[in-house]
């Protein structure tokens, strides 16, 4: 995630301790997936299952009051694992969060900033970014006539509009959840709404919801948000969608969630969903939860779903056909006869020094084809022969893989022609892929 | 770990599955602090314990007879950690290996030098690297008259060498392990001998060791290995020590250690012992054992201790006093008066857009003391500040912290000459950092 490194230039955290005791019921249903350590050595201990509670109770017990950071580390869920989808028992998250009392909504829009960058960046596809509040979902619930007991399993309910018609989201909110049919059609007239700034300013002026005062603060924060966004230039593709409801209980205001609009499925025989790809929002109550005296922080952050996005980014990269490197070695030193295992040895280990990536193959006495083989096969550009007459003439044979060119070089020299051949070149290459308008 | 990504190249691994059933016998007495899952699931789980035996299955399973990669990732310990010394029950290991069937003692080469390259980058002090070979090791125990039953438990006893005298080993090799006296007096001769080639050589005449398959093989890659590692000019800091055991079965050929030789106390008030910094050896057995057909696949390997060094440097920093800076941050943008954050949220987005590491403040109106205080203590080098007059003239009033020079750029080349200012200077900053002997 070259965003979040480059852009902001926050360092993740070092290791944070697996979450302890009384930490499950933070997770609401999802609590049922923790793997537990309990009974042995004595102490309540569990594996990671996400990234921001361990994040929250690190803030608490260490009564921070203000950090921006990102953490990539890995975390497990007791869950069936469904590979081909990407979900695994132990996978990887990718979150950033910024913790703090600030103005309202300015971190909040530079998370979506950079889910917007990170996407844009990655070259995944369309993708749209939808927003919400619960401040707001919470308000209509309550003008709708829903009792606050039924808030959030009324909120599990919405949450399915993505993925089941309003039909069924409504059987299932009279039939399981035990609305009244008038609450749920309600209910269903704002949730299916979805726009920009013009919707948010339209449901400002709606009597019954401007009457809520938590609808209103987060109408009032979403205009705000929408405002900055704009500022950054990215609400083409941020949606303010109601039906946006996200199951964690933490969330307290803004919420939003990254989905890829289509597939390309151009090389791709069978599309297949792989759901959501970012999502988070603000989180103002949880530090607080873990603080004895019961400090808030207020918290807003995101989680990328990389395992997600590289099982997308495989899948494309398999289909295309490309090779992809998987080292980064920029030269291979060869010899040519028999009996000079030691002059490689000793050229490899100067380059080494000199800071270049260097390779030679394990062997006494490899054949130079064998050699020059090697190096077509893995994609490493250069190789440094040293022959007997190299040895003697002190130079190094600088061979060129693709072009077959080669020129000797003096030995003293051929750690700086290696880096003026291959530095300037890769620099100007990468220039040029983020020129490019898409192709990975 | 620079010095493994940017000398060789090689990426790590992706997630490797946690150790399975039957995976804790690999590790002998190690195997007791296994972290185990069994009962959840109804699948015998364990939490990874080290890199090296995953790795081994991950050749095996994937039917993988070449691999060079190195791998960083947090394994498991059911132990009473002992923070102050840098231990702990859940922590980072950072391996190297080298899977294949070579030339003998060249990839075991790398790997030293390896270990020599990132302990003299890292400048923790002096230190040494010991190297035994298990092979030489059993041999020595064959010809003092050592049962071939007790030669694991007689290696623990020879391990000790490094914390108690001979008089105290000698005394548990005869009361706890059962030696006559006379076999451990004669192992007592053998193994109080270090030193190099010259050690090597006189070995190789031993009219009792030379006589001896496993010691005469053993001592014979021992002098191939010295002679590499002379072309790799570092035997300087290598020292051939027959004390050397490592407690792990696994170890089949070459094994080693590095040591700090001495603490830098300067600074430090009491000397605190970190053991170890790095260990390593051969295990040509592990991965035949995951093959259901046995098939073997020689491995060398090392394993540095990053949690340790971490300590060490820590420590070190603290007491010099010295400010380490927790960001990258380049530049502050801020703003000298009121009611301008939509000015400086556009200009973050065009920072950030052009790939510059920008923060500013979560506030609407902050004051600019405040804002230069925040570049003060966290080490920002650059201010971009954008007022009334700045936007009027179409500049950006870029503001050096540390010498307070103030210069108005126009906008549209700020990126440029914040790269400019900053990017030449940190690329000579990190040469002189190499060039210079020592200091951190």
């Amino acid at each position: 995630m070259a965003v979040l490194q480059d852009a902001r230039g926050q360092k993740a955290l070092g290791p944070l301790k697996p979450p302890g005791r009384g930490e499950s019921p933070r997770y609401g249903e999802g609590g049922k997936l923790i793997y537990e350590l309990r009974d042995q050595g004595g102490e309540l201990l569990a594996l990671r299952y996400d990234l921001t509670v361990p994040f929250a109770r690190y803030l608490a017990m260490n009564k921070i009051t203000t950090m921006k950071r990102y953490h990539i580390a890995k975390v497990y869920r007791r869950d069936s694992p469904a590979t081909s989808r990407g979900r695994y028992r132990e996978f990887y998250q990718c979150d950033f969060d910024i913790a703090g009392h600030f103005d309202p909504m300015i971190p909040d829009a530079e998370c979506l900033k950079i889910v917007h960058e990170i996407l844009s960046e990655l070259r995944l596809g369309d993708f749209l970014i939808k927003v919400n509040d619960r401040r707001i979902l919470h308000g209509v619930f309550a003008v709708c006539g829903v009792p606050e007991s039924k808030f959030i399993s009324t909120c599990s309910s919405v949450d399915k509009l993505d993925k089941m018609p309003w039909e069924d989201v409504r059987s299932e909110m009279v039939g399981e959840k035990g609305l009244s049919p008038e609450a749920a059609d309600r209910i269903g007239e704002y949730v299916r709404l979805h726009g920009g700034l013009k919707l948010i300013e339209q449901l400002l002026q709606d009597p019954k919801l401007s009457q809520n005062k938590l609808a209103k603060e987060g109408l009032g924060d979403m205009k705000l948000l929408f405002e900055y966004l704009t500022l950054f230039g990215i609400t083409g593709k941020i949606c303010f969608d109601l039906s946006l409801a996200r199951g964690l209980d933490y969330y307290t205001g803004v919420i939003f969630e990254a989905v890829l609009v289509q597939q390309e499925n151009d090389h791709v025989e069978e599309p297949v969903s792989v759901g959501s790809v970012a999502g988070g929002g603000r989180y103002d109550g949880l530090v607080g939860m873990f603080d004895p005296k019961g400090r808030k922080v207020p918290c807003v952050g995101v989680s990328i779903g990389i395992e997600r996005i590289f099982s997308i980014m495989e899948r494309r990269v398999k289909a295309s056909g490309e090779k992809v490197r998987a080292t980064e070695t920029q030269v291979l030193v060869a010899t040519p006869q028999k009996h000079l295992l030691g002059a490689r040895l000793k050229l490899i280990s100067e380059l080494w020094d000199a800071g270049i990536k260097a390779e030679m193959l394990y062997r006494k006495d490899p054949k130079l084809l064998k050699q020059l083989h090697y190096c077509e096969d893995t994609g490493i550009p250069l190789v440094a022969i040293i022959g007997e007459q190299e040895l003697t003439d002190g130079v190094v044979k600088l061979r060129v893989v693709t072009t077959r060119e080669e020129v000797n070089i003096p030995r003293e020299k051929l750690a700086d022609e290696i880096r003026r051949r291959l530095e300037p070149c890769s620099t100007a290459a990468r220039r040029e892929l983020l020129a490019r308008p898409r192709r990975r």
